[in-house]
């Protein structure tokens, strides 16, 4: 792929004087359309030699756009915060909303190479980080991200007059730095990783784009032209048209699980009392221990409505330091949110090391209310289940312990804890027409609760069914399954 | 003012149960209410003695109210990421957004107690702390928020008392750490210092409750009810009416500093590009070197419409290094940023220490188009000059150089450039009905930059005016300005 920018392709001047300001204007209009759209939003991804031309090139760009509505992120060494985090959180931070292009400088792949040369990782490693790095990409194009992969690259004597004329001037040496010359240097060696690296990323919802960048007036106008398509294509509505995939009927089957918990477990007043205050005994302490400082815990809340998660949540915070966790009740997405790919407004609240996050109701509402309702297309709920999962292991690997906790009631004990709500005027605030009308669709929430169980019980980030009748019960076997997985998961060798 | 809570409130069981569902269905409505106005946020600062009761009160009060529009943050230590931003960041960042409740845990009183007690300050000191704690909590109120402090307090043996009942149980003991008996021991001494800073920052718009906490019921419903207290009086419309503050006549002298600027000041080509990129080349390496990792740089750039502000910054930034900076263009603020205190937005972009902050337009603008388009009433722009200037304060105490600059041409020369603009497509977007608008209120500017310039023109924030009606000449006094300021900064010990 890279020797089509080998060839020495140059545009003169007269030419770049007639091109530019069409495609200025064409760019502009372009990124109105998009804007008035609210689609996209357009990324940039500039990776290549270093020495490139990275910087000029997006310092040209955001020249011929309206600097507005463009926003430069370059990636670098990672900081103490990124550090404490998941490696993918610092790119979903920055990630621009709809309507906006963003230009990313070094970003996931400058890190994957670096990685590889540094720790010369095996091939095998590279081919796995290669890997996830397509299927974030195929998410990122799924949620209507137009990426633009575009690969710096020139001849090695077209790089070292570049570098040597940098370097010879005093007004321009601070350009030039040591690892550009070392770039220089493994030129060759580097060929060939960087040509496996493109050939393995290069999809058909996200191209690389190899771009020649010995003479700055082909590649500006080269850039400029690839961008102005991305625009023109992200803001083209019916690129996001999915053939409606088929949804699988709901097999009988694994509904079964659901209906067959024992919805008569209970505890009595006695027990309830003593089990709690040992059981929050132990989560205090497992959770100022030193092992867990290495570790997260992101703890999941979903239900039937008034299965009695706020209480259970209650019930887990009153043993919690409140300095190490973040209760995240989870509403209707702001306009910044619903303006970000589906996970952005969970990245947000991803727990950095020695951190824990409790969700009230999660990113699962994508393949529960979103899908029973019809919020989301069939397409979007039912990637949602390995998009979710793939999440879930990137916390995991981080080391995240990850609990999902799912509160079972019948719809007899949801009826009359629905009336018991109206009746009283403190709890109303909890009851509304749209209860009863989720009420009504039982069988359809719990197909998509089956469902969901289903396929997103992983190994790492497995379900908790927790029969919730009785509410004693219910909390006790919340903090039990809380205290099991963290003394299992902070008694393993990481 | 701790006395009043060393008399032993309790409240019965009976009062109690009586109470409680009147205060949870008034909360809910306030709480209600206070959304649907868009009004508030309500800010409850929990402090007080350690073991008080502090956890326990904020699981409370998310109990009874909806817990999906309450926001409990605790302050720890500082993380690394805290520290190296300015010291107000981490609050600023944390702040809840209009119609919801915050809760925060030992935020700056905590800490501007412990600063004291650990490093044994001098009462001058603290005394300067709390001053800008007064400060800005002022302006906290000034913005909507609605500040509930509550201290909570308690005679020193039923403090004993509650300590030792926790610490004999081996269920409960683990709620009790060595700072909760540091506390206790030092209960006499620090008791004078806790009264102190009670009075000293017992405001009328934001006064202190000191609760008595021996008693939990006691407790809940005194801090209920002054929650509630506080949700209705934010919710209030009426509240945010300020007198009209009388206008200061623009002082025709403060104009002429503008006027007398000798805009023909120009450059030839020949200079202009030898300077500029010496000037660049200085500009990288200052920013690049070591005693700059422990500062920052703020960088503000205002100006007339069509002065040449876009083209300055791209001079700046091609001498950057892409990884250190973030250029802020400042457009309409999005709904988050919105539903919070005016400079909320701008503290987001707070550049942490080793880094740069471009802002492209910039908190000024409360000053200069809404001062003059009549956005803001005059009570909010005139407050303005103050908060900006500590603003600045605290960004400078915090080790940024903040730099700011006013690109200033005249009124023939911007008609110029606005034709030229209308008649050139790809900058064409550059001007619109708005900007000839503007135009016609030259001489309303005129004075609103000229007070900008008087009031915010500080020893460790200067305006500089920059000549721009030459576009050369004023990219090079826009880098010369910053290499002057930059060298300076860095050479002085700090």
């Amino acid at each position: 792929m890279l020797e089509a920018a080998e060839a020495g392709h140059a545009l003169d001047k007269a030419a770049f004087e007639r091109a530019v300001p069409r495609l200025r204007t064409a760019l502009l209009q372009a990124q109105y359309a998009l804007k008035e759209a609210g689609a996209g939003p357009v990324l940039v991804l500039l990776s290549g030699l270093a020495g490139g031309g990275r910087s000029e090139t997006a310092n040209r760009l955001t020249e011929w756009m309206d600097p507005r509505f463009v926003r430069v992120t370059a990636f670098g060494p990672r900081t103490e915060e990124e550090r404490l985090h998941p490696p993918a959180w610092r790119y979903w931070t920055a990630l621009p909303p709809k309507g906006r292009v963003g230009i990313f400088m070094n970003a996931w792949y400058t890190e994957a190479i670096a990685a590889h040369l540094d720790d010369l990782r095996d091939a095998d490693r590279l081919d796995g980080t290669l890997q996830r790095i397509r299927e974030h990409e195929q998410m990122l194009a799924d949620e209507g991200v137009q990426l633009v992969k575009v690969w710096l690259h020139m001849r090695r004597e077209d790089l070292r007059a570049r570098l040597e004329k940098l370097d010879s001037d005093k007004r321009t040496t601070w350009r030039v730095t040591a690892e550009h010359w070392r770039g220089y240097r493994r030129y060759h060696r580097n060929h060939d990783l960087f040509e496996h690296v493109l050939r393995e990323t290069s999809t058909a919802s996200a191209p690389w784009s190899v771009v020649e960048g010995a003479d700055e007036r082909f590649r500006d106008v080269a850039i400029g032209k690839l961008v102005l398509a991305s625009l023109r294509a992200a803001a083209r509505p019916a690129r996001r048209a999915h053939a409606a995939a088929p949804v699988a009927p709901a097999a009988l089957e694994n509904v079964k699980r659901l209906r067959d918990l024992d919805l008569t477990l209970a505890l009595p007043d006695d027990d309830y009392d003593r089990q709690l205050e040992a059981l929050q005994g132990r989560v205090a302490k497992l959770t100022r221990g030193k092992r867990f400082a290495k570790r997260s815990l992101v703890v999941v809340f979903e239900g039937v409505d008034a299965a009695g998660k706020g209480g259970a949540i209650r019930r887990l915070t009153a043993a919690l330091d409140a300095r190490s966790y973040h209760l995240i009740p989870v509403a209707a997405p702001t306009d910044e949110e619903r303006a970000h790919p589906y996970l952005w407004r969970f990245w947000r609240y991803v727990p950095r090391r020695g951190g824990i996050a409790i969700f009230d109701r999660s990113w699962y509402g994508r393949v529960l209310v979103e899908r029973v309702e019809g919020y989301a297309p069939p397409a979007d709920w039912l990637r949602a289940f390995d998009e979710i999962n793939r999440f879930e292991e990137d916390l995991a690997r981080a080391g995240a312990i990850v609990v999902k906790l799912w509160l079972h009631i019948s719809q007899a004990k949801q009826l009359e804890r629905f009336r018991e709500r109206e009746g009283t005027p403190f709890k109303s605030f909890k009851i509304g027409p749209e209860d009863w009308r989720n009420r009504k669709k039982w069988p359809a929430y719990e197909h998509a609760i089956a469902d969901m169980i289903d396929r997103t019980s992983t190994e790492i980030a497995p379900w908790t069914l927790v029969e919730a009748e009785d509410k004693r019960f219910a909390r006790i076997k919340v903090l039990r399954t809380l205290v099991e997985r963290l003394e299992a998961e902070l008694r393993r060798k990481r």
